[in-house]
């Protein structure tokens, strides 16, 4: 069944509870939606923050929704701002930081949890 | 291998051709990502205009970016903006409709084209 999920006031979603990310100070997650061929996360890095340097098995596709970011994205580096896209492919190495005095947020689809490929 | 495509003045994205959406007037179609597991489209409809009343077996997840939406989901209806979310679970009815003088444009996720459950 479907569902609507209104943003709030406070920049969270009716029915989402932020979480943070992987124990990395300054980064929030909220997960939007969890489908069966896909999850949609919302990320926010705080000014000065970044997220984990890290390579995983699965892929992201990403896209910057406000702020402006440094993206690591193997050996090359990007900056990059609201409406840009990153294609994150299996064991690239990533990293997402937030330029400026502006928090970074961005938009980031998974496959499901526990499938890597 | 993973990509940067960035947003161009115009709105458009490198590298990215925008097509027509099934011959519906005023919907443009932004093929963003191809990945395994899901596609990251992004829809701009234009003041008035709306997507197709369908229904189909792929499941959408939905991120409003700009502008205001008149959305059906199912027997509901929902004014939404900028930040908002919507699944639309299998074979569920949904539209999407621009409201007011502004573009509507959304990032919608959906399955690998021919996996349709």
């Amino acid at each position: 069944m479907g569902a609507v999920r209104r943003r709030q006031p406070d920049g969270s979603w009716q029915g989402v509870q932020p979480r943070d990310y992987a124990a990395v100070p300054g980064v929030v997650r909220h997960e939007l939606i969890g489908a069966p061929h896909y999850r949609v996360r919302y990320f926010e890095v705080a000014p000065g923050g970044r997220t984990a340097l890290e390579r995983h098995a699965h892929d992201h596709g990403v896209v910057i929704q406000s702020g402006r970011a440094r993206v690591t994205l193997g050996v090359e580096r990007h900056e990059l701002g609201p409406g840009d896209v990153v294609y994150v492919g299996p064991d690239e190495l990533h990293c997402f930081e937030a330029l400026g005095d502006e928090p970074l947020g961005f938009i980031c689809v998974a496959p499901p949890a526990g499938r890597g490929a």
